[in-house]
């Protein structure tokens, strides 16, 4: 591929500057020479935690403004500024399951390509330990646990919608290479 | 899970209303009575297609002004208003990739619950026919196909980042059973 796709920034107008998000609308030059506007949401960044033990996972239930609903997830949380993910990933597993573990890098996703500049960096964390530590103050959590075996199944069922918690629930299923069930086989 | 977790919303402010997004800041009450902010992302929606052909899924290159980067990501597209996702997906696959196939549906996912509305519906597509449209005038892309059993590496290795193409690819994976390469095993 040597067709060039870059758009150039012409101008950059920030539209607002929240507590989590900060908002631009930018004029770009596109690959042939016109104009056109780009939005773009800038977020600090996530981490996400498969937390696994004894072969089960942790999920977190917590109500999403943003969807106005209430999600099953794998624990997460916002990068603090200047924080390195792996001790972000420790903290935020600390604050919302309780435990401390052994963080084992997976990979690092963009989440809505599109629009915004989010990425979330995952981990599999493992050789759990109980270490609470007090959570954000404006967060409430139910933790709840699941067999790995019984997520895949939530996952391909639909019945977790997260997009974070999906990929790493399928990624470990890979690693782990669970038999797919002969449900998902017939086609 | 009985603990009440909801947040009522008090007071909701639009405070940006782009070609694509909308960028709400509303105060809200918390589960405990107090009081605090909310920034929310709200997006039209989107599909996005694993496209298979003779075994080999099609991947799009394109830039992606937000992330600053180039992409490889599945076909991809926003819904427009009022649009069955179903019928998107078609007409996005032949703008992306030039090809109309039957869509079987896999999912709606959220991508970042913690600040956006956003949902996609994913599909996977076959039968694939050649009847390529015309593609949206501020878009340029480039179009490749890769074996899955090699995407799904490509997956693993992190060299794709998207998370609704990772999900995707490790979805079909799931479903099609490839087996896990021996290097993801040892552990």
């Amino acid at each position: 591929m040597n067709e060039k796709l870059d758009e150039k920034r012409l101008v950059t107008k920030t539209i607002y500057e929240g507590k989590i998000i900060r908002v631009k609308e930018d004029l770009v030059e596109l690959p042939n020479g016109k104009e056109t506007t780009r939005e773009v949401v800038q977020h600090p960044g996530a981490v996400g935690m498969l937390a696994v033990q004894d072969g089960q996972i942790f999920l977190v239930r917590q109500y999403r403004y943003a969807l106005q609903q209430e999600t099953l997830e794998i624990p997460a949380g916002k990068i603090d500024r200047g924080e390195d993910p792996e001790i972000c990933a420790i903290r935020e597993l600390r604050e919302e399951i309780g435990y401390t573990g052994k963080m084992k890098y997976m990979g690092t996703f963009h989440t809505s390509p599109g629009f915004a500049d989010e990425i979330i960096h995952l981990y599999q964390a493992d050789e759990l330990q109980w270490s609470p530590l007090s959570s954000d103050e404006d967060e409430f959590l139910g933790v709840i646990k699941v067999p790995l075996a019984e997520a895949v199944d939530m996952v391909m069922n639909n019945e977790l919608k997260d997009a974070k918690t999906v990929l790493a629930i399928l990624w470990a299923n890979r690693l782990f290479a669970i038999p797919a069930g002969a449900e998902y086989l017939e086609k």
